[in-house]
């Protein structure tokens, strides 16, 4: 458990903060925290722990052998957002890498996650991502998930402890409860440098994120490592609102293209080229021209939900946590046996701006 | 003049530091504090104001009709950096935009600048940029300029004033002095837009920075407007040393570069993606390999001196003034009437985060 003193500390310091979902009370580290990762989440009689940050590789020829001493497990990355998923008091609830219950998280759970898991395991918590076209978070998706969102468990927790589960109990729980997993590519010894490689090569054709590896012993060591195809969709899904984004986003992505490159020896360079900048610009293009025929710069979003009320508690969750972004609900109608969401993101910063812009304003900068 | 009280805080404030170059005391002012420009310079008995901002405008079609109520006067924009030359008990110094009393230029004023300027008219400053390859500031040089550097006049000031003489009181001085300005294309009315993208099309096509155009009435209204040819090169040239820019850098040149593309149209869209990416990545390619084969990340400059003593100068300034770069003298030997220093900038920032990089360490971002 976490010190009362810390408790009193964060909360001074405005890093804890209480949160309601329903009738259920807690409070959640918005920010790391001395040894508290961010997304940490307080309930009455137990806390679960946030995510931990994994490291991540720009080559896998040095990476390798510099971070690992035994075999590695090695899975597949996948291109959504971080949950954790767990019982409380008969629920099952998902909380948000920051540390939020999230509504349509929560709400989906049932569809891809048999309950008789948690259950017979009350206190443990899966780690998964969910992805898929019809997220409300993140612009980019697997090209696996044709439509609407699944989920993808790559950890499991116990309530109150941090770290993981070891890799071949998960391995048990998983094929015990039929649980939805990521592709998992087997154990890998650090002499397979060139096999690795080759899976990251057909990854990256088959546009997928990249890999996350997991020694193979105690220590439980990860790192991660992405393919250039991921850090050009980044670039190309973002460029829309290029200013809403910390600047070193662009940077530190432009660096691991350049690695990976430099690693792999890409023949077709010149094509590289034309599409990292066709990804920045098209982007900004678009914005231009929203700015200039709609007055604003946005992006609609969809998502399916069981519960009607689960949408509009949804929707105040996603007003309420938004920074620079105004969302405004575009329609909530039943579809099947869905309630099907759409809403907007504006980027005030690009509208702002770009409408100031257009209009002949000028800037100091 | 500057109130004593204002001194006291920005001193208090470290906004302001003492300089010494060689007997001359003075102060600058290191940031922009309350209405006083960065590179505001304080001797005993006079104020050197610091060169203001000047706004920016990305697009000339809406830009012009916004800002300007009056003809306008348009120059060129050289890539060089900003100095003001100026008098003081018989000596010729010029001050950088920080503030500082540059070894280098003072040494070279002479010249370029007839000091008969001076002599008559020793309560004025002369603005002006120093551009060309051997310049110990700035990795981009004009076309123009084939070798060593050479002084372009922009403005003219007044001792312990802010502004600036009329546009045909510094017309006038030029033709009297001979003085080397920047080129002048001429007087321009708000409705002359579609000659000025002309002339804009025509300074891209010569690989030149863009222009500056100031409103000819009382009030001295200023606007910059830049070439995608100046942005893509800021790109190009900066890429090398990328994490040592602070990162929205690229966005700003991104932004305007998408801008001006989206109001001229530019037809070949697929080559300037290329020229994009290739901008971004070549120096980044560049980087690596030196981290790889050299252990550092750097650039060899090299420029000339009438004195050797002032080149000795200007090796110390540079080693004081720099941050996140280690300046290192290579050599300097006498060839013809000058004293040719080279020195190198090791870029600390990228050496030591692709050094880590390339022995397979990770990052947590």
């Amino acid at each position: 458990m976490i010190a009362q003193d810390s408790l009193k500390e964060a909360l001074r310091k405005n890093k804890l903060k209480s949160e309601t979902f329903r009738n259920l009370e807690y409070l959640r580290f918005t920010d790391d925290f001395k040894d508290i990762p961010r997304g940490t989440a307080l309930f009455k009689d137990m806390v679960i722990w946030g995510y931990p940050h994994i490291g991540r590789i720009f080559q896998l020829s040095t990476g390798i052998p510099e971070q690992f001493s035994a075999p590695f497990w090695v899975e597949e990355k996948v291109d959504g957002y971080n949950v954790r998923v767990f019982m409380h008091k008969g629920e099952i609830y998902a909380l948000t890498r920051g540390g939020y219950v999230c509504a349509f998280t929560t709400d989906r759970v049932p569809d891809f996650v048999d309950p008789t898991f948690f259950e017979d395991n009350p206190d443990l918590v899966l780690c998964m991502e969910v992805a898929g076209p019809e997220n409300p978070y993140v612009e980019e998706s697997p090209p696996h998930v044709k439509e609407d969102v699944k989920f993808f468990l790559f950890d499991i927790m116990r309530k109150n402890h941090q770290g993981f589960l070891p890799y071949r109990e998960k391995l048990r729980l998983i094929e015990k409860y039929n649980l939805p997993s990521v592709e998992r590519y087997g154990l890998y010894t650090p002499e397979r440098i060139e096999e690795l490689k080759a899976l990251l090569r057909r990854l990256n054709e088959e546009k997928r994120e990249g890999v996350v590896l997991k020694e193979d012993s105690e220590r439980d060591k990860r790192v991660k490592y992405i393919t250039s195809y991921a850090n050009l969709n980044d670039i190309r899904i973002t460029s829309l609102n290029m200013l809403g984004l910390p600047a070193d986003y662009y940077t530190n992505r432009l660096l691991r293209l350049a690695l990976f490159i430099e690693e792999e020896g890409v023949e077709k360079t010149q094509e590289l080229f034309r599409e990292l900048g066709e990804a920045f610009l098209s982007g900004l293009f678009q914005a231009c021209k929203m700015a200039r025929e709609e007055g604003k710069v946005h992006r609609v979003f969809r998502c399916r939900f069981r519960k009607r009320e689960n949408a509009l508690i949804f929707m105040e969750q996603m007003k309420h946590a938004s920074v620079h972004i105004q969302v405004n609900q575009l329609s909530l109608r039943q579809e099947g046996e869905f309630w099907l969401l759409e809403f907007e993101k504006v980027f005030l910063n690009m509208t702002g701006l770009l409408g100031h812009i257009l209009r002949g304003g000028s800037l100091i900068d």
